[in-house]
């Protein structure tokens, strides 16, 4: 064992540890806890700010865009803000204590399954400091440890922010080792924590394809996989094309660089010539790339000729693939085949359509009559979101607080015997 | 790739094709297929009689011993109770299309999360041919595919058996190939199935430790792992101990091969010169081989010296690791350190004590006043078991119908946009 895995070995120990401590507290401690996080971010946040200005500046040295540099940006307002947030985290239930069933067997035994914490999670992300204080602050509310492992570009936020945090927790009753930072920034440190298997209860990486690819390869620890998003909007043939319209465009312009945008849109030939013209229109509008199949081609001269590569790509920017199908079960196969399992949505009025669609595509959500973008935690009123799974063991779809737990069976007798 | 992973690769699309088929068929053309099932076993009952008969053959050549030689060995009555096992599956409620939590958005929008089937489920597993109807069935009742891979042991009998099973299926509305043997019964196959990644939905291993391990270490499909009980009973000071000798031997003796059996018994000091003398007899006079730290030898010259070895053993035989502790929180840590988080008891008449140990005890199971051994799917009234498993993802604990399920988010709008 190398020192860097020993390092992180040990940190992992105390998170099992700290997590043992943590999963028989009450909601009011561990709220209690949560509001001194607010209050202690609010108060230090200057010293973050100041932190964060040196992962600034590597940024800008480094040559990265104003766009990434503005992600990585924190001021005292925003740090303002992600204290806010952990503010409304308080108010959610606490899943953990939840009896998700009970009752009681012809012995007279009483049987309850009661949610429980996970126990130590370790988060693998990419992107803006203020998901270090939403990963610990979820994990904290269902009770469970976080390892978290950041950006190494954020990497002087995140460590102080996560003493801010730690100094906040010292003053409560949750244990300060429920919240910590994987040492260093390396490589070989992420290693090491996704073969920490028996300390850490689960890996949730959240970030791109790539990021996520290697989680699931390279780690022994079991993975919820999160956000692959290549989504499909089908046009039925007894689609109402206002509202085909508006969802097409929705689904792929909303927002463009996030999991749950359309990247294909499946035309049914019946409406295709009714349909395309005015939706390319759309789209040409709001700069959109149409990546088209022959019969999208004619229809307007802006088409790019789709690749087979097209339809398996998740572009998260201004690009679409569209492609005119003879039949629903044509635009099934073709979900089949290249869908990630994430959203799928149909427009149409038939309700044989809506339910077959609905019983053959496969994925996280289906919606009917509705934007491919309200797959989310938030729209869907979870009230929070660690991440949207696209698997299909333990959670599927937005994970919120009770995604984040598991369950133990308490049984109850008299001094029952078989 | 070999030829060997070529095959089981072809296998398992054809499962993946034959899951998506499985899907969306209603509860009565399942339960339709189960009972064609159930009558061609009884009718093919000789021809899968003669097929054990190799095995059976097979297994007196290698010297296997009379226990083994008989949990192997079918009759026509025993294939007669594997079809009256197939029956009780079909009255069981199909988990498929329940609708788990639902409510209108404050948009109108639908939100419905319904179970859906996992998909291609792989069984890899030791023991007694009827594991390979009872897999099959339940798989198939919960609308997943199976590709079984059972003990080299019973090939001949698992062959003709899946044989049974697809030629009953044929004259129904399932696919035929929603059930399959991995061909070959070379640990190459197993291999294979276990990196069949993206066509295997889930991997559930049902044997010994070593099988268990193994497949945990090798997949990089996701395993749900079962039945590891290295399984404790404690006997509070405040226990009533005429229950903690009846929970304590019963949990020990009612049956010493299976997972949820005891493995160690902590005595209280305060209780232990009133409890360990009746205790040490009665298991005496049961053959059981008494594993004693230093307070425990005292009492009984039988007693064996524990050694370290002793308290991290799941015996699965007649002996049992017994140790005094001085207080409730020296067996919460005894439990935290040794325990496969199976299945803990404590015998107390004491509220706090109860609520203390249930709150600190991390695992699939606890009972309070009542034998380990009713850590079951049939004892806690699930109808069917497919595993008990003792990991915290997606599923803890026994296993019914309902666990071999995922969720899909079905979300019905009128053209909704965000």
């Amino acid at each position: 064992m190398s020192d860097v895995e020993r390092e992180v070995h040990s940190v992992a120990e105390r998170a099992k540890e700290a997590a043992a401590d943590l999963a028989p507290l009450s909601r009011a401690v561990k709220d209690e806890a949560l509001l001194a996080v607010a209050d202690t971010l609010v108060r230090e946040a200057e010293s973050i700010v100041e932190a964060n200005a040196e992962d600034v500046a590597r940024a800008r040295e480094n040559g990265e865009s104003e766009a990434v540099v503005d992600r990585l940006t924190l001021d005292v307002k925003r740090v303002d803000a992600i204290a806010d947030a952990v503010r409304d985290i308080v108010e959610l239930p606490d899943p953990v204590g939840e009896v998700v069933r009970g009752k009681s067997l012809p012995n007279g035994l009483e049987l309850r399954q009661v949610r429980v914490p996970l126990g130590v999670i370790g988060m693998i992300y990419e992107g803006r400091p203020n998901v270090t204080v939403d990963a610990a602050v979820l994990c904290l509310k269902s009770g469970n440890a976080a390892l978290l492992r950041g950006s190494s570009s954020a990497y002087s936020s995140n460590t102080r922010i996560v003493e801010v945090i730690r100094g906040a927790l010292e003053k409560t009753g949750v244990p300060v080792d429920a919240v910590q930072l994987i040492p260093g920034s390396g490589r070989e440190a992420a290693q090491a924590l996704m073969r920490a298997r028996g300390l850490v209860d689960v890996l949730i990486p959240r970030g791109g394809a790539n990021l996520i690819q290697t989680v699931v390869r390279e780690s022994t620890v079991p993975v919820i996989e999160t956000g692959d998003g290549n989504c499909h909007v089908y046009i039925d043939e007894a689609a109402d094309l206002d509202k085909a319209l508006a969802v097409a465009v929705n689904s792929k312009t909303q927002r463009m660089s996030v999991c749950n945008t359309a990247e294909t849109l499946l035309v049914h030939a019946a409406v295709a010539d009714r349909f395309l013209p005015d939706a390319l229109k759309s789209l040409r509008e709001l700069d959109v790339t149409v990546h088209g199949d022959d019969r999208v081609q004619g229809h307007d001269d802006a088409v790019v000729a789709a690749t087979e590569d097209d339809w398996g790509t998740e572009y998260l920017s201004a690009d679409l693939a569209v492609k005119v199908v003879d039949s629903l079960d044509d635009a099934l196969a073709h979900i089949r085949r290249y869908s990630t399992s994430h959203t799928e949505a149909i427009v149409t009025d038939s309700q044989t359509a809506a339910r077959r669609f609905v019983a053959h595509v496969d994925s996280a959500a289906v919606m009917v009559n509705a934007s491919t973008r309200f797959t989310d935690g938030g729209e869907f009123g979870f009230g929070a979101e660690i991440g949207i799974s696209t698997q299909k063991l333990h959670a599927r779809g937005p994970m919120g607080l009770p995604e984040m737990t598991s369950t133990k069976y308490v049984v109850t007798g008299d001094g029952h015997v078989r």
